[in-house]
């Protein structure tokens, strides 16, 4: 075991609270344990006695590259957890999706604006996103009520669709309101990375997003993986050549993508792969361009890159892309992306419709 | 004094932690000092004595009704702090802004879309709303950045507008996921509202915000008033007759809207006047649509109306409907509502540009 290769989540022992963990095999180490005890450092009481990583995020990348450094000859010892209890691991501040992949861009915009150029004008100048909701962000294994909405009469949606996605979580001191993140200094504010299924009710989607974007097609529930990577462990090549090139406050030299394979396991069948390398847009840039206007971005923040689609057939981030048929009720998927671990959801039926009447 | 009139925030005395406190005039009560002394009832420990409002709205409307009888007898007796340090009253967990002003969207889509219908389809049939930036909603008072973002080049916004908008804070405890608010239940989850002032960069929002909504040019910075005034302290009046009706789960008997008169100034000069009592939607109608689809609203959640514009000259919410020139730095902007205060922002000169190049 190397410390780079550790995963960070939250886990409860049975009758009691939880607490932060670092995953190893089918066990985690309890790492609320070995702080008090004093074995990583010198970090602030109880950073990792709480319900959430948001502590140990808000303390920068020092702090984690320590506590990565020191794991791998506490593992023998350290005192272990059972995975039976694996909670939320962030308390989400902001969530914000992005619309990173060139070949999901063009193929959405093809279904949605038929006849029209798929891709908007400014979609090669700048990341284009949205914020979601944060406070339906769901972890992994978290069963996907299907939602009801505007199809646009009120029912149970009957496009239920899914998005392959990869997301990162935000550390570090948040940049003071007004202050762009540079750049270049975009990546020492990603704490990891993180699996997302941004489960998608396209009727409801289609009718509602004009002019102001996706809403309640997105809002009832957004899946992400329980255990947090550290951005470190993961393999990186050269990013895309972008084309035109970026503004200059969205320009780095050695540019990179993550290098992550991905599936989607659909019943147990594989129907999609692909691979986050070919995002068009970087995590670095994402970062920079939602705090170019001064925006802050607190720890607990979570970005993700959109639904990744590759240019074959086959390797299609979502079902509408693939040709498929919507899901149904007791459908289950699994994301899964090399490194990662996986994401998962089982959809249950529509609940009764909200009573109507009265004052 | 009335209960009913008192309005909630958090301050903090000199050389002390902020506490929640009710504002009297130039002073307000400590409200954690009343609870110390068991003066408010039976409330958990501690429910005032936090940095924000968010314990006490997550008790929702019986406690909230219990402390707003017992203050008027309280009042003269109850421990004083002074105004000098008020701050942001709530931590916001989703912020979502609507769109329910008939005259403000219509406006809005001539301004963005001319040549085709300025009112989409959906308009009338679902309160159209986006999510907004939750970390960047700041308290009355603070100075608002003059952002910098693609027009499309990279600079300092040269549109620098506002939007005259009213809020509310949604307390009680949380629908559980999957479950709607209905509508006729909706009014219990509002503990109150707030002036807000969704300041606006038209030029950087005009490039970016198709096809999912607006996002840089919005997210920069929100203020609201620093002081929540309880939806019982508002005046009420019959709702606008929707045509068509709505669908049933925003069905209720007795629609109302707030009475509230509203004015614009700008440097010392009032621009615009209106009133609260003409959006199109209702807040129950907010709320039961934003949870329609199960989606969960938490205590601490805001949800703003849109700019109010009126159908008269002068009763715009926004410089670019009132066909007046975009900010300067050193602009003032008032935003004031009867029984609400008001919400007050200056406006600084354009940072640096973030560093550039690097890896």
């Amino acid at each position: 075991v190397t410390g780079r290769e550790l995963s960070y989540g939250v886990v409860a022992p049975p009758g009691e609270p939880p607490r932060c963990a670092v995953r190893l095999g089918d066990e985690a180490i309890d790492l609320d344990a070995l702080a008090r005890a004093g074995r990583l450092g010198d970090l602030p009481d109880g950073v990792f006695a709480g319900p959430n990583l948001n502590p140990f995020l808000a303390l920068g990348a020092p702090a984690w590259r320590e506590v990565r450094d020191r794991l791998p000859e506490l593992v023998e010892t350290a005192p272990r957890l059972p995975l039976d209890d694996v909670r939320m691991p962030v308390a989400i501040g902001d969530y914000v999706d992005f619309y990173a992949s060139l070949e999901h861009a063009t193929n959405l915009g093809r279904l949605f604006r038929p006849g029209s150029e798929p891709l908007l004008p400014n979609w090669r100048h700048l990341p284009v996103g949205y914020h979601g909701r944060a406070g339906t962000v769901v972890v992994s294994g978290t069963p996907i009520r299907r939602p009801r909405g505007q199809r646009p009469t009120y029912g149970p949606t009957e496009q239920l669709d899914i998005e392959l996605e990869l997301g990162f979580v935000v550390g570090g001191p948040p940049n003071p309101l007004g202050e762009p993140v540079p750049v270049a200094a975009a990546a020492e504010r990603v704490f990891g990375c993180v699996l997302v299924n941004d489960w998608s009710a396209r009727d409801i989607q289609r009718w509602e997003y004009q002019p102001l974007g996706p809403f309640l097609g997105k809002s009832f529930a957004t899946s992400i993986s329980a255990w947090v990577v550290p951005l470190d462990a993961l393999a990186r090549v050269p990013a895309p050549v972008q084309d035109p090139p970026p503004l200059e406050y969205l320009r780095t030299e050695g540019d990179w993508a993550l290098d992550v394979a991905l599936e989607v396991e659909l019943n147990g069948a594989v129907i999609s792969r692909t691979n986050a390398r070919g995002l068009y847009w970087t995590f670095p840039q994402m970062l920079a361009h939602l705090t170019a206007n001064g925006a802050v971005a607190r720890p607990g923040d979570l970005f993700a890159s959109g639904t990744i689609s590759g240019a074959t057939p086959g390797s299609e981030g979502s079902l509408i892309e693939l040709g498929r048929p919507f899901l149904e009720d007791g459908d289950t998927v699994v994301l899964r992306g090399a490194s990662l671990g996986e994401v998962r959801g089982t959809v249950t039926p529509a609940g009764a419709p909200p009573r109507t009447g009265g004052r």
